[in-house]
């Protein structure tokens, strides 16, 4: 089994060279903090990670949740973990101290939640949602709802979920159904199914606790009739005693990965006693569902780069050890076969990897970052960071959901037949990356939205942010000899992407939607490209910074790799954006026209 | 559970419309056969698909082979099978006549093969792993040994194998250690470890075959000193009964998928008596192998493309039934929601599948055709198809397997959430390919034998020959308007694969081997990419045939279906060559220069 699953050194460069959270806490909201706190941050996550997460990887994969006598059984250590993890303040790291949190920036909070999905991304979850969840109930709910609920989700003991999907609406929630008739009590009687809802039950917590949408009797149909409501698994009596909720589980699924977590189909209301409780105004529901399916969007992005790092140093672990094949360059055929990391093709399959994995996490992190200047900032600078936040998310969800697991497949690939047997994770972690072009909106989705929604919003005003934003990095860039060529690089692929999404717009303002949006998804992947080339060129200027001020050798060895990954990403991978390019001027209609009868046979 | 694996019109319209399989029978080698023999072998291939092979699917997934006191347990399936597949003489589909074969055209029994691989991958690997034992045995092995062996296998009751990899022997073969010590009875005395090798040992036959590289003693070292031998489980005394032969199961591979085979190890001469039998000349062992190799490259490929056609027909029944969303053309709200398959993005990764199952197909029967051309022709013409054979090779390997994995997951991706879960056996079909970029040489190996041996092969006569090959396609495109354009595409391809051809060849002229074949995987890419173009332009060209000549609606509607395919090979994944060619213009050495040390942190 391999040790590492991430490198404390990145995480710090990322933060402090990088990012520079210090800044944050010039800034009233977060000045409590400081560096020392958030070393301390890393080194909890790091130590929990090594000693609860990653020792039960393969064990909670081998072991899934069981289903029995309607309740779901879970590995005993999600209990302990959610226990430490509510003792420790983790569950409520961002939120405010007056709700018992601990008013961390979000890049710190995140930074301990990818530390924790690298070691065990099953485990990584249950927190995870919970935090979610309860923002949601913080920022929409009631005085009464947020002191019944917020402190027992923040301690650990009840769990949060988000409960969305219905057998019949999946990427479409506009036909939701699940059913919320009102009563004179101040609640509501629910009536429905959920489905794929994750940790939607299990014996790790003490209750459950659904975010949920569903329709107000008599509401409109749509989204504009989904009203968000807090369904307990067990709600609470007037004594303070917990009491069947009349929500019901009727299965878990069987998956390809992700096996620790449970994934529950929920009936509720089956004796017509599920009790659900309104969050704000009805049918605003979606709106603000679209909160923590933000944050949530950008957690399954970290959560890809987590498993793609853990891949990537169980596979760096490897190719240094396995000997097998001589150089190309040794002339004597008596010379002995080296470790396999020396073969060229076998440093390209690294390199990928670790150009994946710190790219996508950089792009993870500017997202926290936007989002951390939008908590403290106002007006038309809150509107800017917002509107960044908003175009980068479906490119944070999706470039590293899907290139994660070309990242995860070249780590096995790395190990050859070992990769493929489970004396090694990265048959695990191939399996369980495979989720996340799914979860929280399928890439397709993310595709849709970039394009449909996002490049349109406010007459384009977001990619233009985008483009200063880039451009104030190739400034910067263009000044250091060595990162020149790849400041004009990466200024060539804007103007490429410019003057697609000028030729895409078009169609849009003709109308023709299907036509704008054919190949939306390759857009997106387009947009995803350049989105982390300009956060590598952000990179290297951290390195040229750093290497100008004598560092250690061990620190030179650092900051040389990431020169390679850098080259790398840019030499191998940005390219990729000729031939999208090429595609997404065509506009031909292929895919519109395809009938579904050709089809047959 | 999906019904379709493999579409019959296709395989005929290869067979018959585009690679013309009846050509064949013109030959004396195969004048027995005609048209309806052919249609009956596919008829026969679809039934044992159908009714024996997809029906143990998920459960020899399920219930994988179990090693129990020192020998292996299969699902029953696999002794009725490899019954059936003897008695039908299956085994023997291609071996000549006067060995009991049936001499078919490698074509036919390929296009059998692909139906069987398609319905249970696995499965289907017992008697193909015979074929290929039996296939060398007939062409290097003595008369006695062909007479002992043959038999046997071709009825199905003993199993073949071929035995290569050791633990310190995977990509390099030249440290093969296995001994074999004359005696001078008539047999060698083999010690040693074989790993990895699939079907070595199982309770579906009486006796295994093992064709195994070894190095008698005081050989030369390296791939010069390799001998080969035949290596029985159980040897045939002179009683004719069998008696254990010291062929020790050590253990058996607990995989990610194609688990419904057991990938064992094996340990030879622990008691001093295993008993080997040299095959042909001292070692020649590898330049022999090789012929088994090649054939299961090529059979590789064709598993790969049968995996992602088994995923591509369940994921396009999912996508029919599957009602989701609205059309982004409709105006009106209340229009009811739509099977998925009308959405733009859905037909994009239909048709991705498409593209890659067919065009992947259509260059496996490239390979078969000059396989069988080489059978009956003699000197020039003979060499020249084996030219074209040796460079498809590896691409005919490596294509289909890389791009297998993508067609695969975006077949799981059009299930959502439930291409996650067993319910449907997309997720079976992500965990079976993932084998394939690995055994019988992965990728880097297929781009190193390319790049670095077939290019350079007859100072590139290989590839002379292939750009005449295509140069005709091209050339009867040209007349077709439809195709015309297509025609152009594909020729800048080839002028820009020759322009980077002769940029690396430069490169090894200089003897500097590391950066010639640094980027040799990105090479095979390219190279790859061409010939699939080049497969699909050649399927266009017998379907403008077909439409002139007056079709049923029904063929119309295939017909359009494949010019759909065909287009979008061309539109989406020709121009991935765009930023593959630009990077493998650079050889900037990035991989080569990469220092180990730079991994570090």
């Amino acid at each position: 089994m391999a040790e590492r699953f991430t490198s404390e050194r990145n995480l710090k460069f990322m933060l402090y060279e990088v990012f520079d959270v210090e800044a944050m806490t010039r800034y009233e909201y977060f000045k409590e903090h400081d560096r020392e706190i958030f070393d301390l941050v890393l080194e909890t996550a790091l130590r929990i990670g090594k000693d609860l997460l990653q020792p039960t990887l393969q064990e909670m994969d081998k072991n899934p949740p069981e289903f029995i006598d309607g309740h779901i059984k879970v590995h005993p250590m999600v209990r302990s973990f959610m226990k430490e993890c509510g003792e420790g303040g983790w569950i409520a790291a961002g939120a405010p101290f007056d709700l018992g949190g601990q008013q961390f920036p979000l890049m710190i909070s995140a930074a301990f939640r990818f530390i924790l999905s690298a070691a065990n991304y099953s485990a990584s979850v249950y927190p995870l949602l919970t935090t979610g969840a309860a923002h949601l109930i913080e920022s929409f709910g009631s005085q009464e709802m947020i002191q019944t609920y917020i402190p027992k989700m923040f301690s650990g003991e009840w769990q949060g979920t988000m409960a969305l999907t219905e057998p019949q609406a999946g990427s479409s929630l506009a036909e939701i159904t699940t059913l919320a008739e009102p009563t004179d009590r101040g609640y509501y009687k629910m009536r429905g199914q959920k489905i794929f809802i994750s940790a939607g039950e299990h014996d790790g917590v003490e209750n459950v606790i659904q975010l949920l949408l569903a329709r107000i009797k008599g509401a409109p149909p749509g989204v504009k009739g989904l009203s968000l409501f807090v369904v307990p698994n067990k709600r609470i009596q007037e004594n303070g005693e917990l009491a069947p909720n009349d929500v019901n589980v009727a299965g878990i699924y069987h998956k390809l990965g992700y096996r620790g977590s449970p994934i529950t189909q929920l009936s509720l209301g089956e004796k017509d006693d599920c009790r659900g409780y309104l969050v704000g105004q009805p049918h605003k529901g979606l709106s603000y569902m679209f909160q923590m399916m933000n944050e949530a969007r950008i957690d399954v992005g970290m959560g890809a780069a987590a498993i793609a790092s853990a891949a990537y140093y169980a596979s760096l672990e490897y190719t240094r050890e396995r000997i097998q094949g001589k150089r190309l360059s040794a002339k004597d055929p008596a010379m002995p076969p080296v470790p396999i990391i020396e073969h060229p093709d076998v440093k390209r399959m690294l390199l990928f990897q670790r150009a994946m994995v710190e790219g996508s996490l950089s792009l993870i992190f500017q997202c926290c970052q936007y989002s951390d200047m939008i908590r403290v900032s106002e007006g038309e600078e809150k509107e800017r960071f917002s509107l960044l936040l908003d175009l980068l998310t479906p490119a944070a969800k999706s470039y590293p959901s899907e290139m994660g697991l070309v990242s995860v497949s070249l780590g096995l690939q790395c190990l050859g037949g070992y990769g493929y047997c489970d004396e090694f994770p990265l048959e695990l972690y191939y399996r369980d990356a495979r989720i996340h072009p799914i979860h929280e909106g399928t890439t397709g989705i993310q595709g849709l939205d970039l394009l449909g929604r996002k490049v349109l919003m406010k007459d384009g005003r977001a990619l233009e942010l985008f483009f200063e934003e880039v451009g104030k990095t190739m400034r910067a860039a263009k000044e250091i000899p060595a990162l020149e060529p790849y400041a004009q690089r990466l200024y060539n692929a804007c103007e490429r992407l410019k003057e697609i999404t000028s030729h895409l717009v078009q169609l849009a303002l003709k109308k023709n939607l299907e036509l704008f949006l054919a190949d939306a998804t390759l857009y997106l992947e387009f947009f995803g490209i350049i989105s982390v080339a300009w956060q590598w060129l952000l990179q290297a200027l951290s390195v040229q910074k750093a290497l100008g001020k004598n560092p250690s050798e061990r620190e030179i060895l650092f900051y040389q790799g990431k020169l390679y990954a850098f080259r790398f990403f840019f030499h191998y991978e940005l390219p990729k954006i000729e031939g999208l390019g090429k595609r997404l001027m065509e506009s031909d209609g292929l895919t519109v026209d395809m009938k579904e009868s050709f089809f047959s046979d």
